[in-house]
């Protein structure tokens, strides 16, 4: 009898739950396909074309090279996972996916949440307005930990009081009655825990991955990230390293950075004012090509 | 150790191939999740909130009255499917799904082509601009089958002519060249069978079905959304079941029709000239409340 | 010279930002096409087979009642939208729009945030999970207001303190450095407001509207919902009106329930023991024909 | 009064037919938002942030260049157009966009099909299994465009009398009915001409610029990109001019070229052996940096 497609390595991480953060976890719940399908899916369109074809990696190269993204979405996943509101509301900005989030209209929250600490707990970066820059010392780090945990306590406990119930749901007076769930919730701030099942095809995965594991993303998303690339190269390590090779340590050269590259490798001098490429552009370039170009780059003499 | 959720109806199902039409057919290739996954994920979303709660069925009964979609996102299912390109192209506007379609660009297609035969092979109807009526008597039906047939089979000699190649992909000259692939092919009629790989969600196949098997659907893509509503029954039986109560054989009463049937509940005769129902909308109410409703319909004296 | 199709009622809220809740505001910033683009789109589907045809407005009617949905993706609007951030939370599961939000990763977030007051504070429904239900007397109404305001005004203190900068955006101290914007946000609970751009079709629009313009829904999305219902109706009548008829107002008998009005119209009587129907779907299908179900319905005698 | 942003090149594009192949056209038909629509999605996200910030162009420049992508959502285009079933049926494959297209189960197809003539007839590339090669000699090529036309001649002659109806829609026969026009189109061949309105924001359709005007695009569809890019450059020239700089002439260095790259920049001699990359990324590699790569690069002595 014909049997699904299966990953053991994937088979071995259903329904454990890889701790993230100080509260948070992902898990795998289920998962359809992996490289096979990602192939057979190529391989439909090219229907003979590829009776002598070129094999599996190869192929899956070239997908991902270039950017034939459809046999991608041939695989899917399901995840289970706890994490801050603040990293849901970027998460579920990636719409092509599908979300089942645990409602505190119906249901209490837990005391749960997030306290950045130790190197995680950033000052605001003075390059990059989006950043953190360097880590706190210890003590002020503590201070700062300390305004986040004790208003968060306190949030919690006003919620709990405007239920009209103590920590294990019973009734605190009866005398009053309760706010509703889907009102005193919104005394909560972002760092509180929630969870969702996320389920999501490969090629939309992927695009997730390449924004949130990127450095530009914030650290907390990021560690999610991190964690589910891992995943992705148990599941599919064709794709993932062809994702890494393609994708995310690629380089892309623009219009104008190709005109550079093209000019140094004939051994041309070139200085910054010759391209219209912003100061950004130009650092950016010189570091990625591993070339000293503070300023002009000089013909090799 | 865990394992994924699975669906022995369903396992039983994979890699077979159901015929469709003359030269078509459905093969489940893969699946994720089951009725469970649906209730799995309105469970996370009511959270504690279930814990006393009712039944697996009650809650898919729930989810389907009330619109809740999200959860039924969360199974999924693969199938290969072969089908008349002029099939393809309607079932193509389902856009929440991934598709994987054997390319003529790079691959020759077979000679295989579908011919309306029987009932199939029905006159214009002259009640619906959008469908067909009665059948042909036999002698007229091969008439028709036969222009069908000929025009297909002249179509395809040219097109290999066009290519230069035989059936068997041997080339016919050696003193000049095929016509490109992707070209030769714009020759072939809307007739020629086509294939792909299509995955889909269980919300979005849902929606699929409730207009692909619907009687104002064209007859040759409604003959495969049967076979895959009963696929469907297979996989997620009590999905089945609430999508069958609470969609395919519901009803809706718009505010108009809705105060008809309160009018005619209480009593009072209604006529169709005191409601803003085009007659069309009245006859069709009737009908579905099992009323003749011609004239006027009267109170119950 | 041909103009674009445009809406005068529309024009006329250009730029205007109409109150929601307590700081609140829904502004159009743009719009494209009207009702004509429905029945534009529609009718090129149909071709010259409209040439006779029916008028705009029983087109509109019609394409709503059968469900046709793509002619009224046709139409796009563009909103400027200022919202708490856990309306901002229900909102954005709508995926079928595009957002800009605000980032509280590149700027800082001003003190404003939503108080429940008044007859928005209700208490916990008992009847249904996920509402509220009576409104608080005035005295405990202040109480409970007075625990949101003084959280939010302390977290929001806090906020700054950690951002190392005053109300005005200059630094406190010089001897320590902020803590990075995209950490010290996470402090500031969920009623804090955020401000997006949000674009979408009328088709996807009437999607939302018919969940969150629905008495089910939150309160707080729900009077965002209204107010868009009411630039809906002055930029697309016809639509609008068709909308009221066949989707908010309209009632969709399940097979079960379709097969109780079919008895109760034959003069039969009827008892929720005979069918398969909740005694919730039971009570609510009563209510909806104008009948008292408490009990059997009888025969009229 | 406020009005709605404009873009006088594309007013006096609106309405009018701009031809493409023999009988197809593309024709603006509405449009929302142009390049400020963009900056103004852009400024939202980055708040007070940007109170200082630097002009359009280079706003639009960065987002390009790092993909924020979700503020080219924010125009949108609505496009008429008469194109091939063939090339409808590559076209429908991008599926974020809206689409009305004509209905055949509804109305008669005119008699209006694609020869591919001239430069436009190619024969099968030798190099690339999806593309073609050479074009044609001239009596060679009427030979072919005779096939491509005279079945199509026949196949709609046939369709006509499926439908017991002549080229005005006269009746052809009392004595016998036609075969339902659903049913009679399947006979004609995929060159025959639909149309449709089709409805895309900028963002997607930038993505299907990026496909569809490649050198890899099938001819006939790369006509019809290239005529849209040139309603994009009088639409939106910023958003444009970054297009073309960061994406359609860009070139992605894989994290392999790059290793290249950086080592030929340093002088080393390099070969493609000691890389992982395939012939054809080597030789791709070579082309764009316009380098004679056929054999190892040696050190500049």
């Amino acid at each position: 009898m014909i049997k699904r497609p299966e990953s053991s390595a994937m088979d071995a991480l259903l329904g454990r739950e890889i701790p993230v953060l100080d509260h948070g976890f992902i898990c795998v719940v289920d998962y359809m396909g992996n490289d096979d399908a990602v192939v057979q899916a190529a391989r439909v369109s090219y229907g003979r074309g590829t009776k002598s074809a070129s094999d599996d990696r190869a192929l899956i190269r070239y997908l991902m090279r270039n950017r034939h993204t459809t046999p991608f979405e041939m695989a899917e996943i399901k995840l289970h996972v706890r994490l801050p509101i603040f990293v849901a509301r970027q998460w579920i900005r990636h719409r092509m996916a599908s979300v089942n989030e645990y409602s505190a209209r119906y249901s209490v929250l837990d005391r749960e949440f997030y306290v950045p600490e130790g190197d995680a707990l950033g000052a605001q970066s003075t390059e990059n307005r989006q950043g953190r820059g360097d880590a706190f010392d210890v003590t002020e780090a503590q201070l700062v930990a300390n305004i986040f945990r004790s208003d968060a306590q306190r949030a919690y406990d006003h919620y709990l009081e405007l239920l009209n119930q103590d920590e294990d749901g019973n009734i605190l007076s009866n005398t009053r009655v309760g706010v509703a769930r889907e009102l005193a919730r919104i005394n909560l701030p972002l760092s509180f825990y929630t969870q969702w099942y996320w389920k999501v095809d490969l090629h939309n995965l992927l695009g997730f991955l390449a924004l949130r594991a990127h450095p530009h993303a914030q650290r907390e998303i990021r560690v999610y990230a991190e964690e589910i690339l891992k995943i992705v190269s148990a599941w599919v390590p064709l794709t993932y390293e062809a994702f890494i090779d393609y994708r995310r340590d690629s380089f892309e050269l623009s219009r104008g950075a190709l005109d550079v590259v093209r000019r140094m490798l004939r051994g041309e001098s070139v200085s910054p004012s010759d391209f219209e490429l912003t100061p950004r552009e130009w650092r950016e370039l010189m570091e990625r090509l591993g070339v000293d170009g503070s300023e002009s780059v000089g013909a090799k003499s």
